[in-house]
């Protein structure tokens, strides 16, 4: 990214019209992403998540196949993303005390395209329904830093986030 | 919420089952709802999403329709979340300078459930569609600051962020 | 229609933004739209969907389906449709010889927008699927006339296409 | 049903044309079904299952997740099903020792058609996800005695199955 | 399965998190399955369907039709399933008399994992749409024997049931 | 086509049952479709299209986004369409004045089945956008000349159409 003039928006061509990159020339290749995102709360909405999540696993086992099962919708939510076949999503969660989940989701595939944009929907996704399993106690959750970490295969090669 | 003994986790029942809480007594009454969030990017990128929003619209048109249209799906990607007759959702943008642009999301229904989710699947759905039309130009976007702004109409009254 | 200045794009407003027109102050009324179109061929192919129809029913009865589907997902496929609770699809088929199958699409809501587009969805989506299950005896085969014909209910009164 | 001639197949008109059963006349009430159904499997498959319930839930909280969401998308997947505003899904798991896990499905909704579909749609999804996540360890799983055990609201009464 | 210390629940890892099992590294081969199930009905139920069926077909062609577009919904509703290109799906029936249909579904994809949801999900819902079309002359129907007949392709090698 | 008694439609059996065309023995080419379509409607709605173009570009560009988004769905809409990963999906448009527009799709894939009715779909869905958008202004609009323009690869090899 060093000459700036060489940059431009991928997805609008010379006449500013909107339009799927075509990637039918790529190579197929084994490619992955990992990205991440925060959710954070009231330190009391973080325990009772907490405390149904050691006992019975429900806020969090809920917005891991929420985030899993977005993951896999990506090309019907993201208007210009190429439908992919996904080979493994995987979903983690991270409590950080006092009042806050962080996710990260990690997605492979072997296609022409990247899947930057799964691992970051499967985040989003997860966000959200954990936003909206706790909504009634908590409304001010607040849910941020959803960004790329990680990035592997393609021509445009690995991208590892600087923290 | 004074008492914070009262606080429970709406769709987890006592046995922790995770199940869709039941509306079916709820009178129909007008709401609507209101979110935000921001992606941050890098100077440039700004630059080239507002030279083609200026001349052709593109990036943030796109946008506003993927949120719309997810905003009408959240009842197919949040697990927990009522199926609604949607009577409008309103995306609106605010370019923050130097590198950040602000996502206002407003939902409306008559129903027997609030509209939060739609408001907050809006906003994540554009901003993620930003996202992937930038992301060729710059992998370093963040996208945060979602949360709900406000919420009228049901029993639960009104709620208004204190910024 | 007296009036060509009072004209203008409902789903646009005055700073050229999209958005959904907002229908929450709309009155539920009973509505109903009927929507036509045709797919014309060669005089061969509908001999063969002919003979499959009386024996066994298969194209037509496979477009049918396939429109009654795509009517119920017309808020999907459709950026700024409402979602709607649709109480009746129709589909009907005429044969015009030599050539040619007429397909009539209605629907009715019980709603605060009409169904204009779920009529036209139907019509559009059952011809589709007269042209993939025909596509390979016939490749010339052209659909048109796709309009709609009859209107009820709503502020917007009464629309009958003048033949 | 006592005049045995009077029974005829509600989607299917005098020309055997295929068509959703219009509503559009019915009144709005409020309706609920509840189905069931089982799975069988090996015994040591159902301890695997019951192990990891009782540590973390997975198995059938992801079932009852998967017939929840299925439930709420019934009318895309049965042809005739008229989409509706579903008030409730409640899924329920009984272990009956030793080797068969019941599932029962209780739908709410108000509107103009009932919700048998539903409920049995949340019942045979919620039985697949199980086996889904069990064939690696058992292919020769069974499920069955998928059924409606109560229907309430609408003009045809109530129905309770006889055991 | 000679070893049953060796089985585990492949979709739940070590800490009981529920994920997408990961087969990126798995070749990508021939693949097609059988399922079949079958719903038990009153015998005059049974006789207006096989009317209706010699006549027009509308019941089975209207369930067979289901059970393809399901079978290709599949990773939609069973949360862990990965996406596939299907390359066929064939859905038969069998008139078991003097009340009961059989459903055979064979699918076939070329890919990194195996079909049998695929064939499972369209037995399923042939069999709830067989049900809703006759659901207002008999609400006594009954869907069971739901199971995998044959699987073949992947590294676990073929599958037989025993009758 | 010499051979008349040869032709047959593809999709039914000898017993007349309609199955998806098994495509799992074709190997994978690149394929490409071309389709298209016109939109007819009053000068003064094209008038009042084009200043919105010109300025903002808000019904084309939705219809546009409309058109690649229902492509990407064109398994999910056509029952007996094999779902397939899509490499490109390109909609333009042409003003034919005085009192029409003019669509143009074209759609690649690398896979065992072509994609004509991809950009058949994509072509109707945006004349579809289009006329949702211009509804309130004009209802006497008709969608017609919806054709395959070219076709290549696969075994049946090139198709372009005679103008």
């Amino acid at each position: 990214m060093t000459d700036k003039n060489k940059k431009e928006l991928t997805h609008i061509n010379k006449e500013g019209q909107v339009n799927m990159v075509d990637v039918s020339s790529k190579p197929i290749t084994a490619r992955e992403a990992v990205a991440t995102g925060q959710i954070q709360m009231e330190p009391e909405t973080l325990d009772l998540i907490k405390t149904g999540q050691i006992e019975k696993g429900a806020v969090l086992e809920t917005a891991r196949l929420a985030g899993i099962m977005a993951a896999k919708k990506t090309s019907d939510l993201i208007p210009l993303c190429h439908p992919l076949f996904i080979s493994s999503v995987k979903i983690e969660f991270e409590i950080i005390e006092p009042a806050s989940i962080k996710i990260i989701c990690k997605v492979k595939t072997s296609g022409q395209t990247g899947v930057e944009m799964e691992a970051l929907q499967g985040v989003s996704s997860a966000a959200l329904t954990i936003y909206d399993m706790s909504k009634a106690v908590d409304k001010t959750m607040n849910i941020g830093e959803i960004k790329l970490l990680e990035k592997r295969g393609g021509s445009s090669g690995e991208f590892i986030a600087s923290e």
